[in-house]
């Protein structure tokens, strides 16, 4: 079972997909079911090579959007290869920081490039792996930028326009909308607690549904 | 102009780009022409970090076969908007160090990789731009590994099989005869000097026919 947080800046997604992964260890102690976490871009020793140079380039030279596209592209496949695929095989339950949906909301909708593009380059990155679940942390962006700028540096994401990150949320709203089996959006401007407790109710309704005969 | 060298390890296509850049340098001394060189992958700051990930990547995992490929054409997609087409803008001619026909050599035919998800990436990545002329050196599978191995530590391309290199030359033999109007062959069995001499001589009639009315 692949399990993703999707989210803009300040969702707080990596928060919660911590909670849930520890929580959801406490639930499974003792029994053969595994869980793990893991993040794209950076999801492998490669992938962390390939973050670095998306998130903090410190090149002279600007990366040419397709270059970006490219590079996101090639870390999923090296992380659906190299760690997802065998994950799942094995039986374990995976909580994934971004998926696919990030790279349509951001590139897509936020820098604007072709969205039959990104399709495409989904396509051959995953072989056409998708999620099971994908809780949408969904943060007004003007909240979600003042929460990121207290955590500190900011990445290449981050230092976007408030345009940007506005079309970025369009574009989850949009996915939402296209989705709406795989995709539950939960609000994402209360606390940390209060976004927790609807987070374990999805979890465990879906683990329950899959568990189910 | 865009003039490509192609060919295997050890085929000398390295040297012969150096000799022809400095000799077109010297003979359009003094005109407002300019010749650059520059080569795939690492022709941009993200290339040479990426052409690192892809030669020397020293990590414990094994990278996926179509990460490569991404990888790759993230290099080519950068290399192409951040540095072809602004040299060609400007008139440059521009001699580059491998392009799209490694990528079905090696991948391609080498690795195996479908050839029309290779033909989508590279289209993807170049956006279309295609070289004026290809220069081939073609030499023999086992002259060229002793000629590479004598230059020292090899790398990760080089680290293959001599099935692998044999697979790679078969390549460029099949692309050279769909393209033939486009790729040149050039013996490169031969000593630098005798290789020179045929590179030479394509390259001033290339130029000849590009600069007639």
């Amino acid at each position: 079972m692949l399990i993703v947080f999707e989210g803009g800046e300040g969702s707080g997604k990596t928060t919660q997909l911590g909670r849930s992964h520890d929580w959801l260890m406490n639930q499974f102690d003792g029994s053969s079911f595994t869980v793990v976490k893991t993040r794209e871009p950076g999801g492998t020793e490669l992938g962390q090579q390939i973050r670095k140079l998306l998130l903090h380039p410190d090149l002279a030279e600007p990366t040419q959007d397709r270059a970006e596209l490219l590079l996101f592209a090639a870390d999923r496949a090296q992380h659906v290869e190299g760690f997802l695929r065998p994950a799942l095989r094995r039986g374990a339950l995976v909580l994934c920081d971004r998926f696919t949906d990030s790279t349509v909301a951001y590139q897509g909708y936020g820098r604007g490039l072709d969205l039959a593009l990104i399709h495409q380059l989904n396509q051959i990155a995953t072989g056409g792996l998708e999620p099971d679940l994908t809780l949408w942390l969904d943060v007004d962006v003007t909240t979600g930028l003042s929460r990121a700028q207290r955590r500190g540096s900011a990445d290449r994401m981050e230092q976007n326009q408030v345009e940007f990150h506005q079309r970025v949320r369009q574009g989850f709203c949009e996915l939402a909308a296209a989705y709406p089996q795989r995709i539950r959006r939960v609000d994402a401007n209360r606390s940390a607690d209060e976004v927790f407790q609807d987070v374990q109710q999805i979890l465990q309704e879906a683990i329950a549904q899959w568990c189910s005969p």
